[in-house]
C-alpha cells in the first residue's frame, strides 16, 4: 500500500491551481456580493433525510453515507448545496422578502459523473427565494454569465429548457399522465421510435405533441416552431412566454433551447439552463427553477437559482504568474524586523531566509532583496 | 422527523457569522502568503491508511469512515489536514528546498471535543518543511500571534512545552522507557501519587527527575527551575535551550511553560505551544514540530506548523455593520443596467428591486436609491 496514492477521481489541488481556484472564488463571492446575494455556509454533514427531500433519486445514489456516533442515525455527505441553502431560507432565515443567498464549499460523490469527473466538486452558486417572476431568472442568468466573464470567458452557450411544457401537456391528458414515467425516460433519450410505439392509442391531440417535442430543439427559432406545433394549452403558452424573454437578455451567449431536456424534470419547476463553453464537455454552470424545494422545510417559496463547478472553470484560466517577492535575511535585528513588517504591510510577499539555505522554489519568484548597507535596510534587485 | 434538524454539533453559518468567517479567512490567507506560504488544497476523503498516518490513535477515533464504491476499501473523512499537507510536501512537491505551505478547510469529527464544541472545524493552518532549526519554529510563532492580531487579539497566552524533555530523560534509562505508555499517560494527568509507586525502584536521578516534571509548570522562571532540577543530558538541554529562544520571540503575548504537557507526544518531536485568548475556554491554535510526518510518505522532512479553527476564532470577533447599499429598480432600460453595472464596478452593493417587493431585510443597508429624473438615472439618499 503506498500510503500517498488518492483513491480514484480524488485530486489534491496544489498551490499554482489553488491560487487560481482562491482568486475565482473571491472574485465570485464579491460579484455575487454586489448583486445583493448574502453568503451561508451550510454543513458538509446532515441527516440523510433532510439532504435527500425534495432531491431526485439520482441524488441518493450520488450521497456518501454514514453512521452518527450519536444519533446512531444515517449521515449523507452533502452531493449538492442546493437543497441545503433553502433548508437556510425556509427554516433559518424565514423572511418574507426577496432573499438572495450565495455559497462555496466543497461536495463529494459516490461515484464521478464521467470518466475524469471530480468526486470532490467545489460548488459555488447563488439563489432567489420568494420571487415568481421571471425577473428572478433573468437576474440569475446575468449573474451566471458576468461569473464566466470573471474567468475571461466570453464564448458562451446556453441551453435553455422548461419541465412546464411536458407538464402541461401531461396535465392535460390523463392517459398520459398515468404513463408519466416512461414517458419522461423516453423524452430524455429523443426515442422517437418509443415514443411512436407508446402513444399509439393517446389522443390524436397529445400523441401529436409529445411526438413533436423531441424535434424542437435549435436556436430561438424553435420557438415559433413549437408554437405552431403544441397545443395553445395556458401551461405551453407560459412556458413558452418564459423562455422567449431569457432569450431576450441572454446578451452574447448563443442560445440553444431544448424543449425535451428534462434532466431536472423530478425537482425542476420552471424554465432552466445549462451553459456550455469552449474546453469544457459537460456544462459548466446549471441552474433553474424549483419552487416547490422549501415546501419540506416548512415554507414552498418561490426559487431560481444556479451552481458551478470552480475547480472545473478554474482549469479554463490560464496559469497565473509566478509572484514577484523579496527575500530577506533571518534576524532578529529590530530594523530588519520593521522593515519587513512594513514591506508586508504594503502588499509585499518577503520571504526570511533561514540559515544554510539558499532561495526557494515554488510559486514566488524573489527578484529583489533586503540587504543591509551602512546601517540601514534597502531593496536591491536580483538579477 | 423534523427535516430542518441538523445532526448535534453541526450547524449551519448564517450570513452575519459568514461574513466575519470569510473575511479573517481572506485575511489570514493574504498574510500567509505574505510571509511566502503557497495555498493547497487537500481532499476531504483519502483511504483511511493515508490519513492516520503516523497520526495518534486519537485520530483513528475521530475520523469518519466510509465504503468506497469505486475500490471497496475504507476511506476517511480528514479530522485533520496536517499529515495530508505533509503527504503533498514530502511526495507531490518533493523539493529540497525550504517549502511553506498554507491551507483552509473543513475537517469532520465523528464526536465533539467539548460539550459545545463544533464536530465541522473549519480548520486553517500554515506549515514549513525542511528546516530543522529553531528559526522555523519561531517564524511559526510569530505568524500565529500575526493572525490573532487580525481577529483584533492583542491578550494571548502562549502555553510551551517540548516533548525533548522527558523523551530524553525516558532514552537515557531502559527501565523507564519500558514503561513509557504508562509514564505518558501519568505525567499527563499530572498524577504525582501515581508517579511516585511506579517509579519506586526505577535509577534516583530518573525517579527525581521524572518526579520533578509535573511541578515545572509557570513562566519563564521554569527554564531556570528545570535546569537545576533535571539531569544535564543533551536532550534537555537542548529542549530547555529551544525553549528559551521561543520566550524571547514571545514579544507581548504572556508565556507559560509546561514540561509535563505530552498532548502531542505520539506525534510531536520537538518544541510545541498551545494560543489561548480572552473568551475561549479551549486552546485557539496549536502547532509545533513533528519532524517525522512525512517518513511515511517517502521523505521525513523536518516540519513544523500550527492550524486553528476560524469558526471558533471568529465567533470572537464584533459583529460585522450591515453593510451599506444602493437600490435600482428592476428594468431591461439600457441606461439603468449601464449605470448599474458602473456602481458595481466601483464596488458598490446594487440590489435591484423584483416588481412587487419593497426593501430587502437581511445584512444589507439600502441607505440610497437609483432614480431616474430628467431622463438620467441620479442616486438620491433615502431616509
Amino acid at each position: 500500500m503506498r500510503t500517498w496514492l488518492l483513491p480514484e477521481n480524488i485530486a489534491d489541488v496544489l498551490p499554482a491551481e489553488a491560487r487560481k481556484i482562491e482568486d475565482l472564488r473571491r472574485n465570485m463571492l464579491d460579484t455575487f456580493r454586489r448583486y445583493g446575494y448574502e453568503l451561508v455556509m451550510p454543513p458538509m454533514l446532515e441527516y440523510l433525510e433532510s439532504l435527500l427531500t425534495g432531491a431526485g433519486q439520482d441524488m441518493g445514489l450520488r450521497t456518501f453515507k454514514l453512521v452518527d456516533q450519536l444519533s446512531g442515525r444515517t449521515l449523507g455527505l452533502r452531493a449538492d448545496m442546493t437543497t441545503q441553502v433553502a433548508r437556510i431560507d425556509a427554516h433559518l432565515l424565514n423572511r418574507s422578502s426577496v432573499t438572495r443567498l450565495c455559497y462555496a464549499g466543497s461536495v463529494l460523490h459516490t461515484r464521478p459523473s464521467g470518466l475524469h469527473a471530480t468526486r470532490e466538486p467545489l460548488q459555488i452558486g447563488a439563489e432567489i427565494y420568494g420571487h415568481a417572476g421571471l425577473e428572478a431568472d433573468a437576474e440569475i442568468q446575468e449573474l451566471v454569465l458576468a461569473c464566466l466573464a470573471l474567468a475571461g470567458i466570453a464564448e458562451v452557450r446556453l441551453d435553455l429548457c422548461h419541465v412546464g411544457v411536458v407538464r402541461a401537456i401531461l396535465q392535460s391528458d390523463v392517459r398520459a399522465q398515468s404513463d408519466e414515467e416512461a414517458l419522461i425516460s423516453l423524452l430524455k433519450t429523443k426515442d422517437g421510435a418509443g415514443l411512436r410505439e407508446l402513444t399509439g392509442d393517446y389522443a390524436p391531440a397529445t400523441r401529436a405533441a409529445l411526438l413533436a417535442l423531441p424535434a424542437l430543439y435549435g436556436d430561438g427559432s424553435v420557438l415559433a416552431a413549437a408554437r405552431a406545433a403544441l397545443p395553445a394549452l395556458p401551461g405551453v403558452v407560459q412556458a413558452l412566454d418564459e423562455l422567449q424573454a431569457l432569450l431576450d437578455v441572454a446578451g452574447s451567449a448563443t442560445v440553444t433551447i431544448d424543449l425535451a431536456d428534462l434532466r431536472g424534470y423530478q425537482y425542476e419547476s420552471g424554465a432552466m439552463f445549462a451553459a456550455y463553453v469552449p474546453g469544457l464537455p459537460n456544462a459548466v454552470a446549471r441552474g433553474g427553477r424549483y419552487d416547490h424545494v422549501g415546501e419540506a422545510f416548512g415554507r414552498a417559496r418561490p426559487a431560481t437559482g444556479f451552481s458551478m463547478d470552480l475547480r472545473e472553470l478554474a482549469r479554463l484560466l490560464p496559469a497565473v504568474e509566478r509572484s514577484s517577492a523579496i527575500l530577506a535575511p533571518w534576524g532578529r535585528d529590530n530594523a530588519l524586523r520593521e522593515q519587513i513588517t512594513a514591506l508586508r504591510r504594503a502588499g509585499e510577499v518577503v520571504i526570511q531566509c533561514f540559515p544554510g539555505h539558499g532561495r526557494e522554489q515554488g510559486e514566488f519568484d524573489c527578484d529583489r532583496e533586503l540587504v543591509c548597507e551602512g546601517g540601514n535596510w534597502v531593496l536591491k534587485n536580483l538579477s
